[in-house]
């Protein structure tokens, strides 16, 4: 009885923007599991920005997606067939399973996700790998204090939202910035930032020199127009936690950068920290980013969003759209 | 009895690299010290490489010295008559007399000196400013740790001296980088450094991965072309201590500098810490300072090397050429 799997390769590196020429679907039948593997049906799979650094052939933190392979990423699944004592059918489960809609792996790389607990598409999101960036960065990397005031870039993202919405409940001062009106509207009235201003503005430099004058914290997730806004507020002894930056995943937006000079002389004279963070490297953070944001997910304090695109095939244009900013919260395909 | 002064003025604001016509001399008489107040003749003044910052009219740490001003700078001297209780004639004294060979001065802004502990120009130093900047920057800032790779620029200056001996003393290892050969011999042979780049080798980069691969810490002392070369070797989870950056600070080499998304990056997927340091927020540290690093003079393990001009006149030139890189180790002007 053999699985018919689909997957999404990579086709071709970006030049720039990723096209959906980029990208592939390639069909190929499973074995059943030997010992120590299992079958799973992918449910939901997660659309990340990392994920556009893996389809450059650069040196990184993370090897490139080969011509020709799966792209790579988080998903959660059910289990069909099990050669591992660890899980059983119907078990659902979160693994490195890659943009497919069947996998066969290792059990060793699988975590159970008890659906019981949150819907089980939060474990990708909320509850995952973006929650826990978000929480780390913010206390451990950044190193927030009630009564600081923070900037959030890609504040309405997946990784944002959370970022503002915990250093809200922190009592931090929390200024988002998001692409559009609608971001916008939707970070301050939905997600309670205090402020939320347009990085499409052309007046964005002087919209946050009136509105986040003196910044203790600036949570980077974009580059770009942001930076650029947010360098000259920056306090002195200031923390900067580098997270991402999207804005210039591909190449883009070059010019929307101060020398190299200038920052290095605003790092002296102000005596800021900037810090690059991966969230692997804090898996064991994860009981106490859980111990704390998994309740305010149960009682309502914390709001979820998700954009969700359905079906496998689906991804490489979901993937592009998220990359220019397209989705408001956590990006996820849909693909059982 | 009045005393004459003589004093170096802010004549006109660099345009790039300060030329001798950007200073001029005065003289004033000073009056009889009042309450409070001690004459001071001026025996040793100090040159460093912050002062160019204060000739700009530019936002900073510190105020600019205004047109016509004198230039700022600590010094040492000799009291010559007191209005204080806490001093008295024929002490000695350290404080930000400036450019000048008398000064009258707040007693509050003085520290004693002991002539009998080491030689009083020390206290401008090896003991002094540049010396406890070297102790914070490599302990606090970069918390450096034994079998850690080092790379100091400026190695062989009044800072990246004490910073590559101390280093080298924690168990370090520690490569220089400096200007010119003879700079490059004396870091080796006389300060111990492991290794010494000469920053105008058109292949620093090259020499610099094949010397330094693995970096795990980076004093910062001069932007340009040697954190070109850095940049690329920096270790996951490396530490960037910005101390200075002496290569830009007249606005030259803008050239010499990566494009700030590319330094991003590196930070992000390397885990960089980049920080940012002033000395006067650490003056807590200097008995923690003193109590390692003076009996490290005392007993020969710290070489300390000045470079020295004679007499007040000669301090413009003397400035002008460390810009340039001119000095071998702390520079002065004895004035006395």
């Amino acid at each position: 009885m053999p699985h018919t799997a689909h997957a999404i390769t990579l086709a071709a590196r970006p030049k720039g923007q990723p096209q959906l020429s980029d990208f592939a679907t390639t069909t190929r039948d499973l074995p059943a599991p030997g010992p120590g593997q299992v079958l799973v049906r992918i449910q939901w799979l997660s659309l990340d920005p990392y994920m556009r650094g893996r389809m450059d052939d650069a040196k990184s933190y993370a090897a490139p997606v080969p011509l020709g392979g799966t792209m790579e990423g988080e998903a959660v699944g059910q289990v069909i067939a099990s050669g591992s004592p660890d899980f059983g059918a119907g078990d659902t489960v979160i693994g490195p399973f890659g943009w497919c809609d069947q996998a066969l792996a290792d059990a060793a790389t699988l975590r159970r996700v008890d659906p019981g607990h949150a819907e089980v598409q939060t474990a990708l999101g909320v509850l995952g790998m973006p929650g826990l960036t978000a929480w780390v960065g913010l206390n451990d990397i950044a190193n927030a204090q009630p009564g600081e005031t923070i900037v959030v870039s890609a504040a309405t993202g997946a990784v944002g939202s959370v970022v503002g919405q915990v250093a809200k409940a922190k009592g931090l001062r929390v200024i988002g910035v998001a692409g559009g009106p609608e971001k916008c509207a939707y970070a301050v009235e939905i997600l309670g930032y205090d402020a939320c201003l347009d990085h499409r503005a052309p007046d964005l430099a002087a919209q946050m020199a009136g509105t986040a004058p003196e910044i203790d914290i600036y949570f980077e997730n974009t580059g770009g127009a942001t930076l650029l806004a947010v360098l000259p507020q920056m306090k002195v002894g200031g923390r900067i936690a580098v997270i991402g930056a999207i804005a210039w995943y591909s190449g883009q937006n070059a010019d929307q950068a101060l020398p190299l000079p200038a920052v290095w002389r605003m790092i002296l004279t102000r005596r800021l920290r900037v810090q690059g963070m991966i969230v692997f490297d804090h898996n064991h953070r994860r009981p106490a980013f859980l111990a704390e944001v998994a309740p305010m997910l149960a009682n309502g304090t914390l709001i979820n969003r998700e954009s969700v695109a359905t079906g496998l095939d689906a991804a490489p244009k979901a993937f592009i759209d998220m990359l220019k900013g397209g989705n408001l919260g956590k990006q996820l395909v849909r693909v059982g």
